[in-house]
């Protein structure tokens, strides 16, 4: 009926395996898998802390951030760790360890893979 | 020491005035306010049955779609009844009835909105 293959289901993704997903939204219906991938995204934003923690690493001098950079969101610095965590655990930012601190850095091609999804052009009535 | 006018704290938004809020992630952080807003939109994409019914919605015939014509999720249909009614509460979907049926509608403004937030250039090494 088709000649599209039908792919193995796969293991949850690792972090660094979150790979960029799927159509404009309204190009097709999402898949289950592509649906259970791309909401693990959604969900990390979810959360006003996290995404405000994200637009601070993503605006940061240099593209980066580490928790010594971030002071002002009014929760203690573990939790500003764990939230920071939860985004690369999401795929949403890498890590680099240097000396004391860990700096995260926002992974663009995810976030252009999410933006691409959202860029739904309304339809010609 | 600023020019900038103090604007009065909001109720939360009715779904019909959620507005598209707020610059790319890396241009500045996002104040607590912004944050708070946006993450409801984002949340409400983050289930993988919401996102799929949201495509669904979105790349239906018209650009928009009824209980009636969802039948393929998993889920029964008080349960995307009660899905559709969270993704407008977050202002992605609008609604109207029509006879027996509540007709959803992608809200485009504020899907480029969210598409624009995401639209972060990798900075210049």
């Amino acid at each position: 009926m088709s000649n599209t293959k039908v792919l193995p289901l796969l293991e949850p993704a690792a972090p660094e395996s979150v790979a960029p997903c799927c159509p404009p939204l309204n190009e097709r219906p999402l898949t289950a898998g592509e649906a259970e991938r791309t909401a693990r995204m959604f969900k990390a934003l979810g959360d006003p802390v996290r995404l405000r923690l994200f637009s601070l690493v993503a605006s940061h001098e240099g593209g980066e951030a580490c928790v010594c950079d971030i002071s002002d969101v009014g929760v203690s610095q573990p939790t500003v760790s764990h939230h920071l965590k939860k985004l690369k655990e999401a795929g949403l930012l890498t890590s680099e360890r240097r000396g004391t601190w860990v700096y995260y850095r926002v992974e663009p091609s995810v976030l252009t893979a999410m933006g691409q999804l959202l860029a739904i052009v309304p339809a010609a009535a």
